[in-house]
Order: C-alpha cells, then sequence, then structure tokens
C-alpha cells in the first residue's frame, strides 16, 4: 500500500527550516516536517540552576507544548487544566536529554540556554521535528554568544537529529505522519549524533510485540533518516 | 518626538492577516500588527457548555496566551507554574465579551466556536491584534458552518475590531509599540462594531489621572484607527 | 420606570463608612453602598517585594474576595477549589492600580501596605465600594505609619474614589444595585480622584454596543458620583 | 496570676449573638466571643451530594476560613497559596461532624444545609464561636425550611455548642482569649449537646503532657462553660 | 456479642515492631496491629526550618499516607489529585504534635528527624499504630545520632505510644479493628507518654453523643492499652 | 572490576516475589530485584473509564509512586508538593503500555484492572522490578475474576517481565543496582514477552553516544535477562 503523500517508505517528508523566525531570541527556527510546524526558541541566561552553581558548568534545558488547535481536535490547555501532561514532560525530557548529548557543557561556562519548543501544528513526529529544530535553535544562540565573547570554547561537540520509524502492513517506514502513526504496530523514535551515533532510542510495540528483526530494520532506516536530516541541518546553518 | 517607525500620530503599525495559516482549525489567521505576531483559531464544536444547553443558543468563547519567548525576556510557562496568571485570564475575558457583541446566538444555533489566540511574537497591542485577527478566524468558522448546513441564520451582526491609544509626552497617539506602551501616560484599549460604535473602552493612568479633553481626544483616535482595521478585516474576507 | 428604592436617576445609594472595625488592622473600613457591604483592611509591612528593594520606594498592592453567602446563591469558595478566578484577580488588578494612582511612593518609604476588600454582602458595584472604602483603610494606615515616624513625607497625592454607571430602558443610571446591574445594557466603572481626574475608566456594551452620545453621558453621571464619594470619604475621615 | 480581662477562671468573655446579619442566606448570625468574631451562614439546597442520593436523608456541612486580617499579623490567603491548609480543613470537619450531631438527618429530608464560619476577626477560640454561632444560623435555616414545607419532621434532635478551655500556670480556666491561649500548657476543645453530654473533646498537650485530675477538672470547666452558651443560644433565638 | 477476633474487650490486637526494615533509613520500623501494617521511617536532617534557625533547637515533624490499595476498595492516590485531603493532614499533624511530646529540642540540637508514616494496608487504627511505629523509628534514630556525636543530650526525655478505643453496643472497646470502627458509637484516639500521662485525647461521637461515665470508662481502657504498647516497644528496643 | 556484588556481568540479582502480600487486593505481590523492593497490587473494578464504555473491551492502567524514604537521601512527597514529577508519570505510562501488551481486552470484557506499584525501597531497576511484579499481580486479579466467572476468555496472552542493561566501563550489565547505574555510560531498559519479543526498548546514552554495536550487545543481554525473569514468573505463579 502507497504512503499518503507517494514517499518511498524510506523518504523523509519534505523538511524546512526557517531561523531566526523570531526577533527577541537569541536563536530561533521554525521547522517543518510536511505538514508538522514546531517553533523552537533558545534563550540564553548568564546563569545555572541552584543545584549546578559554582561547578564552572553551564546547563540545557528544554520544553515541549502544543497549541491547543495543532491537532486535528482541539485539545484543554494545560495551563487551564492547572497541570502537565504525563505526555508533554515525558517529551520535554526526551528533548533536554538528546540535545544535551551534544554539548560541552564546561565550554559553555555557567549559562543556561533553556530550548522552547512549541507545536503550532502536528502531524506526526512532532518530538523529534522539535529535537532537530532545537539542535538548529542552539546552534545560533552559541553563536550569539560566542559573539559576545561569552564562552570558554566551542560548546557543541556535535550535531543532534532525530526521527521516527514504524511498521506498518508489515513494512518499516521512515518519518511517519499522523495517519500513519496511528496505524503503526511498531512505533520507534530515534536520536542520532551527527556521526551517526545513538543517542535515544525508543521502541513500543503498540499493536503487537516485535521481533529482532523487525527492530534491526527499524534501526536501519532511522540512522539513514537522522544523517539525511544532519545534512539538512548544516545547510540550514550554511556550513 | 517622532515614533520609533516615524509613524504619524494616529497612523497604525503594518497589519497583516493571512488567513487558512493552519491546516485543521475551521477559520484560522496568523494576524500581525508591526512585529506583534498573534496566531488565532477558531474551532467549531456542535454542542454548547452545560449551563446553555436546550437554550437553542450558541457560544463563543476565548484563550489567550502567550509563548514563553514572545518577549524581550523569557517568561516561564503558566502551564509549568500551574496557574493561569491574572493578566492571562483578564485578557481572555476581554477577548470573549467583544467578539460576542457582534454575534447572534440564535443564528448561530447550539454551536460553540472556541478562539484560541496564541502570541507567536510581542510587541505592544497583543490584545487588541488577538480581537482583530479572532474576528476574521470567526467569519471563516462560520463560513465552514454555513457551507455544512449548521446555522439557523446569519451569526456575524457585525464585525468587530480593537485598536490601543496611549499619551506620550502629552500627545495621544494610536496603536502603541512595546517601546511606547511602557512609557505611555495613559493607555487605552477600545474595541469597536464595524458600524462605529463601543463595544469596549478600558483606559487606565498609568502616570498620572487624565482628564476629559485627554479621554475625548483618545476616544477619537480610538474610533478612527478600528474604522481603518474593519476596512482591513473586509479586504482579507475578500468583501 | 422608577430605580428599585425611587432613588433618582443620579442619587447614589446610602454610602456608610465605619472606621476601626478591626482591632488589629493598621486601618479597616466597613463600607456600604446601600446593601453592598465590604470590609477593607490596610495591613502594613516594612518592608516591599523583591523586585522593589533598594529603591527607595513603597508599594501598595490589594486582594479582592468575596465570601462564599455575600451572593443570593452560595458560590464555591477559590480556595476549595484551588485556583482563583479570572474575575477575582481582575479586580483585585483593578483595585491595587486604582489606589495606587494616589500614591507617592517615594514619601511611602520602603513600606508596603496591603489592602485586603472582602465583600461581605453583595448587591452590585462590589469593586466601586471596596475602592471607596479601601481609599479610607489606606488613609488610616498612613496616619498609623505618621505617628510612629515611617514615612519620608506625605505618601496620599490625592484621594480615589469609584462608582458604577449604566444604561437601562436607555437611559443612563449612577450606582447600580444587582437587580439593575442584570439589566444593564451598558455598564462602566469610573475611578477618579479627588480632583475630579479619571483614573480608570471601563466600560462594557453587555446587551448592545453604545454610541458616543451614551458613553459622554455616562461619564459626566460618573464624574458627579466620584465627586459625591469624595466628599462622603473626606467627612468619614473628619477632614 | 489575673486573667487579661479580670475575668473569673470559669466565665466566659461576653457572648454577643447577632441574627439575620446577611440579606440572602438562608440563616445567618454574626457570634462574638470577646473580640473574637466569626460570620456564620447557612444555606439551604434542595439535593443532596451524589453518594447521598436516593437515601430519603439530608446532610449538612460546614466550610470555617479566616480573612487573611482577622489575625493580628496578616496571613496569605489560602486561594491565592491555591491549597487549602491543613488547619482549615480540620477545623472544618469538626465543625461538620460537631453540628451533624443534633441534626435528624431522615426529618431533614433531601436537603443540604452548607455552614459557612468566616473568621472576621480572631481573639481565640475562633473555632468554638463558629460551632456555638452555626448552631444558630441553622435553627434559623430549620425555620426558612419549615415555613416552606420542605421538612419531613423536626430536624433538630438537640442544640450544639463549644467552648475551649486550658490550662495556665497550673490553672484550669474557660474560654480562652489569644493571649492565653498562647501560653496554654494544655488545650481542650468540647463541644457538648444542649442537655449535657459531649460531641467533641480534643485535648492537647501544648507544654507538658496532662494527668487525669487535670483532666477532669477541664472537662467539668467546659461543661459548665457549654450549659452557659446553650442558654445564651436559646436566648438569642428567642426560646 | 463476640469480638471479630474472640479478643477480650481490653486486649489489643497482636502487636509487632519490626525494626530496620528500610537499608537506608536512619531508624526505620514495619509496625502492625493486627492487619494494619504501617512502614514508619526516621530521616535525619542536619538542620531545621528557617522559622526555627538559630534557635539552638531541633524540630521533629511526621506525614501520613496511605497506599491506594491500604485499604477494601482502591482510593486514588492524593499525588494524582494534586492536594492532600484533610483526614491525611490532619492525622500528619496529630502524629507530629504527639511524638514532639517525648523530645528535648536543646538536647536534639539543630537537627530535624522527619517521620513518615506510610500505611500498606488499613484495618483500623492506622494513626494510632503510626504513632507506635514511629516513636520507636525515632528511637532508632535517635541512637544512630549519638553513635554519631550530633546530639547534645539525650533527646527523648519519656517514650509515646497510641491506641484507639470505642463504644460497641454500649461496651467500650481496646484497639478497634475495621469492621468495629465502622460500627462504634463513639470512637477515641488517645495518646499517651510511657509514665502514662495525657498528650492527647480526640474522642468523637459518631452514632450519639456520650456522657462523663462512657468517657471515663473509655479514657481507662485507653491508659491501660497505652502501657502496654509501651512494654512492647522497650521489648522490641532491646530495652 | 567486579559487580558490587561479584555478579557475572550476565546475571540478575536475586529476585524474589512473594504473592497475596496484600489481603484486599485482588493480585499484589511483593517483588524484590536484590534490595529494590516494589509492591504491587491489583485492583479489579467491573466497569471501564468513559472513553471505554459500551466497546466490549476491558482496560488495564498502572500507577508508580515511590516512598519518600526509599531511596538514599529523603524525598518530597508528590502529594505535599501537590503536582505529580515527570518521571513518576513517564514510568507510569511505561508500566501500563508494557503491561497491556499481554492483554486480550476483549477477553477481559468491560472490567479494569487498577495495577499500583509503588516502591518501598530503591536501588536501581525500579521500573523493571514494577513490570516484572505487576504482571504477577495481574495474573493473580486474573484468577480472581475467573473463579467468579467475570471474564469472556483468557486475557492474558503472554506474559511480560522487564529488565535493565547498561554500558560501564566499556562492558555491557545486566541487571544495574543503583550505585552501577549512577556511573553507566549507556542505560536501557527493555520489556519482552514471554516468547522473547520486544514490547519497549528505551536506551538513553548517559555519558556518551553509542554506537550499533554497543546496541547490540546490551539488547542480546536483556533478552537474556527477561527469559530468566520469565521463568521465575511462571515458577512463583506455580506454573
Amino acid at each position: 500500500m502507497a504512503r499518503p503523500d507517494d514517499r518511498a517508505a524510506d523518504q523523509l517528508r519534505t523538511v524546512r527550516i526557517q531561523r531566526d523566525w523570531l526577533d527577541h531570541a537569541e536563536g530561533s527556527v521554525l521547522v517543518e516536517f510536511g505538514a508538522t510546524r514546531v517553533l523552537c526558541a533558545a534563550s540564553v541566561q548568564d546563569s545555572v540552576p541552584r543545584w549546578r552553581r559554582d561547578s564552572g558548568l553551564g546547563w540545557v534545558t528544554a520544553e515541549y507544548a502544543m497549541l491547543p488547535r495543532a491537532t486535528h481536535t482541539r485539545s484543554d490547555r494545560e495551563a487551564v487544566k492547572g497541570r502537565l501532561g504525563g505526555r508533554t514532560q515525558e517529551i520535554s525530557r526526551l528533548i533536554g536529554r538528546s540535545i544535551r548529548a551534544c554539548v560541552d557543557f564546561k565550554a559553555l561556562g555557567e549559562n543556561t540556554v533553556q530550548l522552547d519548543c512549541d507545536v503550532l501544528q502536528a502531524d506526526g513526529g512532532t518530538r523529534t521535528a522539535a529535537i532537530t529544530g532545537a539542535y538548529v535553535a542552539l546552534a545560533d544562540a552559541v553563536s550569539w554568544m560566542r559573539e559576545r565573547g561569552l564562552l570558554k570554547g566551542d560548546p557543541l561537540v556535535t550535531s543532534v537529529a532525530a526521527v521516527s520509524v514504524g511498521v506498518i502492513d508489515g513494512e518499516p517506514r521512515l518519518d511517519l505522519e499522523y495517519t500513519e502513526d496511528v496505524r503503526a504496530e511498531t512505533d520507534m523514535n530515534v536520536v542520532c549524533t551527527g556521526d551517526g551515533r545513538f543517542v535515544e532510542v525508543q521502541g513500543t510495540a503498540e499493536g503487537k510485540p516485535f521481533d529482532r528483526a523487525e527492530l534491526d530494520a527499524l534501526l536501519d532506516l532511522a540512522a539513514g533518516g537522522c544523517a539525511e536530516l544532519t545534512r539538512i541541518q548544516a545547510e540550514a546553518l550554511g556550513r
């Protein structure tokens, strides 16, 4: 069965990265994976959380959220409900961990970069688009800091990109959109560094458990997708 | 003293209204008043709140929020703090009341339109941009409902637009941007219908109390600004 | 149509101001606008909020609340619900802003006056009664501070009073009670200084939008009401 | 050592009960134990909580709260903090349990009486004043219901009153005011029915544990105080 | 009528105290009163709450909670509901007050002992088991501190134990289990020191008010039960 | 370098499963992985969540929590803080998803099994112990339901077990305890069905990114560990 947009099984959606989408943020990116659209803002602060003070080390953290009408049907605001949902916190933690994997905190000095990833429109893969865009926003914030002499070295030891993969009707596919996501038997999010190593592998059997062969096929697919995203990030950054 | 962008005292910033900015919402608008950028989404629901059931009447409500890095320095998320701030609730209530002033709830039938106004970037006048954009998003949602035969008549009895005015160094000015807003002695937000009547007048002495002459001058300025915004709304809607 | 208590359209309800209603507070007033009864307590603290420290300036802030059975039918407590309602926060902010308009913060020194306005019984105009009473409680707290040599000068540059006005059956009326309030086509709250200038003007079209002539009539009526309240405040303070 | 107001050790403070202090509530009482002043409102609702439906039985419940400046120094509002304190909930539960001890729920029918006890001024004994006043407010609400034919019988099987007792410098004293309360070695609150039996006995060693003889002396004192309060309640109710 | 387990009216259930149930806590006890099973952990911290600093005095505090399936039917978690129930806070406060009655805070030095009492299984008397077990956990934590030279003297001036008593079918009974508890006409929790004096007496008429004779009988029964528990505590501690 | 307890790299800690640890729960297990100790309770309810009603399908859900002194230093209670932490919610969601992978919801009928996993003592691997124990508790609850004729078939299509693996000093190790966990360069939790397929694979680079060879080694180790746990579960269940 063909994919909704006639993509090949190992093909990404059209990925678009617009830098400097905001005037105030030290780094900001509107990243699109097809119809998924995430605004990533990097905010620099010349201090670190209390538990990190006087360590000489910086910090990077992330928060993820969705606008209420990013989705097909409207969701209630978490601010109105007065509590963060489990999914929101889980993805915020994932983004923070993933991005920290490419940072040398000594080189960053005692500064914090806060990454805000707000999903303006959701069509599957919001967390992977957020990680991919947040890296670029971070790179711009790092440049901003470098120009102002705020760094102790180069804090970006590598780059980080992420993609989702899944099995649909027995076929492994790259970068699922929403209509594929809901049908997937297995769903996996993979975060890789620019040199092809793994930062996070999160695979979940949605429909039925998967065997080692399926897992291997998904990992291959994801590694290829991350390599392509690494190239697109570099291009967006003019490297 | 000249205005930051050499505008005349009675001149609006460049106003830009992009319709259909989202794929899923029944109406959606990205509205810009200069650098202020608000995403307004209208969501249609075929039911009404409990207290309104079996009345034959519809309902329109609004929620306003700001992304954390919409502003010059980052603000904490209200969802993370676990409570809505007073300013957020006050503006949400204002938008809801203002938009309801142009609606015939009998013609709307027992449907609810939820208006979400999310500030992506803030440079003064976010609440007035939100009201002006939300009306257009509502108009699109109403068209969507009309095409599906969900209405009992024409629910839009007029249009609604809003603008801020303020006194700076003794001079009344239209549509303040952020650097003006913080210096204003008096700050007023005015909401008008398309036929030039008032829906809301909210004037606040920031620096020193104002007399009746100043109040009159501000009301004149605001009425003119709302008339111009009404024209821009009509143009955006292709009327 | 006559008013419920045969008042003239431009006549206040019976206003009663009892000072020193509490033993502990530095200033306290039980203010009544007809059956509306608000307890206003002023608490002096010899410090200021963190963001104001070492500025040499004082601060005045206010909180408004209603007892659950102040109203015709009981309302749930916000403390039990675990969150402040939007209306409560909006009115608290209004009272704070209004009262601050009469204060010289340099003369106040680095002290804070907290104004608590608790509605014991509600019959329309609770926020305007609260502002009118809070000013008197503040004046008593200022006297208390003066006697103890805590001030740097006279912090009260003027007085502040507030009244509601509205249009009912096309007729502008002063100081609406509850049964009028629910029928009003337009509802406006006006805060004036003792010398007749405006601090806040908040007009809302409840039923239908209002034109400039109606707005002007309401402003005239409100200015007269505030002048009368200013006289009653002065009398209560024995000036 | 003499008591602050030269009272005898077994003497109540001046107790004052003003009925019908509010216009809207079905029963309302301003009760004063000396400078302690509590507003008790009884609200009648023609339904019962979900877990009580179709049982043929009514319900009585209570909520206790303190205005922020009821006390010598201002306390933060629990609604602002977003959570009820342990002390507040404990006293609310005590009042509810105590009052329910005098109610025949079958005779009440499937109606709920909600008792709101708001402390306007605190000088020790706020919970005992609240119970004593709440009973009178309940009695008035019951009369209101009787006049409207809402009852199945007489729901008040007895009356309920409460008083505090304590040991100060080894001397048992009745109805402690605040300056005594903070010095008490043992503190006890006792709730009695009109016929002299016990509903609640809550004794706490504040300074040092107490023996059986002290406990007996306190119980005697409290029983006498409750008997006197029962007489004052009856007088206030014109019985 | 016989008791569910054929106990005598003045007989405790089988009480079992297992020390060192946890590896990390400075003191820990699994206490059982029949099927009631409470895990008491004492945590030592070398500081005191802010309001106690530089006083030279230590502090002891307690928190009580129940696992969701400790009870016959599952209860929702308070952490999930986002608020502590009134009962939970009331019992936490009772445990803290009770245990503090046996502590010399000067001898404790500026250290805090936090007592966590988590009910793993509930069958009546959870608060009294918690107090009885918490004392033993505290004693072990005090030994731990003594070995490390953290004390200024002997902080345990006496021991503390607690038991419930109640009237069932007119008969006073000691240490009620759940099926008795729900049928009790009067329910009382009594906390005594090791030398037989009272720390807390909390009696509540569940079904009908009680007279002085019943109260006296319950106090006698409770005092005997506490004496037996004091013996069991001493035995567990190898004294 | 040897492991803390001289285990082989591919060896589990001593695993102990005690069934029926609670009297009331339909299934309950105290599971120990070395010093890690988790109480798993399964509660049966004869209904399903609202969104699942009239589907003919059952539901299984899980909640994970830690007692405050389960850990080396005490953690604050989430119920006291008034909000669930991100880690708690993430693990609760993981347990729920994992256990649901072995359930046929049609055979379960419109019943819900709620799994409560409370960590009494933590020494690494609490989430994997919780999943392993929760399966056994669920199996007992299913037997309980079968005996009462509440099922439509056999709801357990397979079993589920989980284990952690990690890389320490370059060596892949099975079932990390706490002191290993904090030193691991890579940390992975793997959930397998009884027939050796994968339900969840969650690998995280803690120190440095991992390559495919390391990932493969960890997956082999985990699959072996899960097979051994499957055997232990079957033994505990007397199969």
